[in-house]
């Protein structure tokens, strides 16, 4: 017979991953879509349910207030999102919302003081795959995003973030109003898949985050010239492509040396033209770094450049550097993290210390308010795809974690 | 005053530069469109103003028969292609073809007797741009064209070398029917544009070719697994990146340390999926490997099926190589050679004996007749673009050693 905490989380996970589910089963739910909109008024059902107070924001956030509770204190928060990738899974964010709504269901059903207020966030838009933001509920409940943002950033068929809001049947004008201060917010917590393979390779059940890696990304072009690859001898060409082949490789040599926690992908390269016969002109590739120590992402940084000057300029070809994007490592809240961290060990649970490469909505919240992220593994790493799984079994620990957190908060009367 | 030789020929390059040439000097003469039929139209009139007597085949190649000549002698053959790339330059092919005109106009007005037989042959279709092919004409003048051919080769509009062909106004099942075997030519004489830098670079006025340069075509595949830039250890990847820039590099010196005359080209290299975030699943790039020396292209191929095992099985990387193209080297008749380069020093030209890393009509017809291949500089080694510029003055050196080469076989009467 299955127990009450299985039963919830699998009623929830099913119900959720039928809006934007394909007939392969990979799940498309973007944000200010229908499938967004159905799974918003499932969530605000299921919220209002199990007592919550429920309030939205115009971009589609979620607000669960849980009303037997201290009145004069801050809020302990738990939160994720609950859109998805083109083509993703059914856990991704998902789960850190069921795990959030199946708590408040149990606070509900045992009818639980706590010395502390609390509320669920379901975020809206956290990957950002429609309008090219990212972390974009999280974001903007932070105060982080202004009127101007909502009219720049634009979908594939040029709608922008405002005339979404306004086809989704809210005001846009509305962006600075919200039901929570983030003031109001002592701790936020979330769950996530990890989207890696550590824990599944390691044999962990539970990953407590301390810190989320800085990243740095760049778009580095290497200039040479065009020319006929059977009449041009090699030693009066200007072919980028050895000098682009040797700082690669360097790179992610380097990424290497520097052990774990620090990684550099290439993730996009071409050649220009890009015909067999013809000697590219230019070759670009991406590159993105990343690490959870700074001194060691600045290191990775450095030795770039460093291999950019040596390699080009043994070649004579020219290079451009694009900085795309940089983000700093968060780390997150000591005392939470290892207050999580003795709960889950004292649940006989595997539990493993862990940096995330990922961002999540923790990262935002994270460099504003205490936070902690607490991952459950990830089958075969897989993620963003519809072979991302995480056993219900996974979820009900991380569920019984976050149960026994809060438990500790639990009083007869405030 | 210009000379007569300076005048023929640049109102020859002249003329047949308006036949496909755009507002920006760009030239697009595909073979059996209407600019191909305009040029046909220019060539079969030059020859037939200076007493040749012309005859055609189904595919576009002209032939103009001299007839002041001893009747039971072979023929020489001089030719080269007068079809063009996309936005092409005027000289490649079509200086070869007028350099032959201008020869067939001399022995005209000089009424000169040849201890052998003449044939000036403009080729059609040598770059094989519209359907995939290269040489096309040359390889159907000796009878390496199959009715099957015509049907399988398509341009991207769908449309068939059989119905091009017939469009033109030509037969396709003629595609065995021609006015001149390839038995009945004692040597094919092609001059042409080196479409390199090497002549230019040394300042040499004349290259006389000693071999044509052996190929290699590859597309290399190395087969990783995609995941998560962030949330996937670098001790946790099959990431084909490392591998794939170990190799090219490797080849790339390879073919370095072998010294002139043997080049390696990676002219194209994608990542699959070619997202910023995403380790990649594949890497495919393409390999063009040269040599005059047949043992230094086994060995470079040795060399990367070597690199390829050794840097792919230290990353646990699968490969796979597709071999696109292979010909071998082609010698140029030596003694042909020889006097030609005995001619040209005698003129006082700068003149080298140099390789061809490219082809040209003088391949195909150099495994089957004694050939000789004689080149003028191109500026900057630039072709294939509207910049691809030799002055006349250079294509006059190259028509005066070609004109004393035919003076040799003058007689009183045969």
């Amino acid at each position: 017979m299955v127990d009450w905490v299985t039963e919830r989380i699998t009623h929830h996970l099913e119900a959720l991953r039928t809006f934007g589910q394909d007939e392969y089963g990979a799940i498309t739910r973007l944000p200010f879509t229908q499938e967004n909109k159905m799974a918003e008024n499932y969530l605000i059902d299921a919220m209002k349910q199990c007592g919550l107070t429920v309030q939205t924001d115009c971009v589609g956030n979620i607000y669960g207030f849980y009303e037997h509770n201290c009145e004069d204190r801050k809020y302990i928060a738990i939160g994720s999102h609950y859109d998805s990738v083109i083509d993703g899974g059914a856990y991704d964010g998902t789960v850190g919302v069921v795990v959030g709504l199946v708590l408040a269901e149990y606070l509900h059903k045992e009818q639980m003081q706590l010395d502390t207020n609390f509320v669920l966030i379901a975020f809206n838009d956290e990957e950002g795959v429609r309008f090219g933001t990212g972390l974009f509920g999280s974001k903007t409940f932070l105060g982080q995003t202004t009127l101007s943002d909502l009219h720049s950033f634009k979908d594939r068929e040029g709608i922008s973030i405002y005339q979404a809001i306004q086809a989704y049947g809210n005001n846009p004008e509305d962006i600075n109003q919200r039901p929570l201060s983030q003031d109001q917010i002592a701790l936020f917590l979330e769950v996530h898949i990890e989207q890696g393979p550590v824990l599944e390779n390691q044999d962990k059940e539970i990953g407590i985050v301390h810190t989320i890696a800085g990243l740095q990304r760049y778009m580095i072009t290497l200039r040479g010239k065009s020319n006929h690859s059977g009449t041009t001898p090699m030693s009066m060409r200007l072919d980028p492509t050895l000098s682009a082949c040797q700082v690669i490789s360097s790179m992610i040599e380097k990424a290497k040396s520097l052990g774990e926690n620090n990684t550099t992908t290439i993730g996009f390269i071409q050649a220009t033209p890009g015909a067999v016969n013809i000697i590219p002109e230019k070759i670009e590739f991406s590159v993105d770094m990343r690490s959870v120590e700074k001194d060691n992402l600045a290191a990775m940084e450095e030795a770039m450049r460093e291999n950019l000057d040596t390699f080009c300029s043994q070649n004579s070809i020219h290079f451009d550097i694009e900085k795309k994007l940089e983000m700093e490592s968060v780390t997150m809240n000591e005392k939470f993290t290892q207050d999580l961290y003795a709960i889950s060990k004292g649940e006989k649970y595997d539990t493993i210390m862990m940096p995330s490469g990922a961002g999540h909505d923790a990262l935002p919240i994270g460099m504003e308010r205490d936070t902690a992220l607490i991952f459950v593994p990830s089958h075969n790493g897989c993620s963003h795809c519809k072979e991302e799984y995480t056993p219900v079994s996974s979820v009900v620990k991380a569920y019984n974690v976050v149960k026994k957190y809060f438990e500790t908060y639990r009083v007869e009367e405030c």
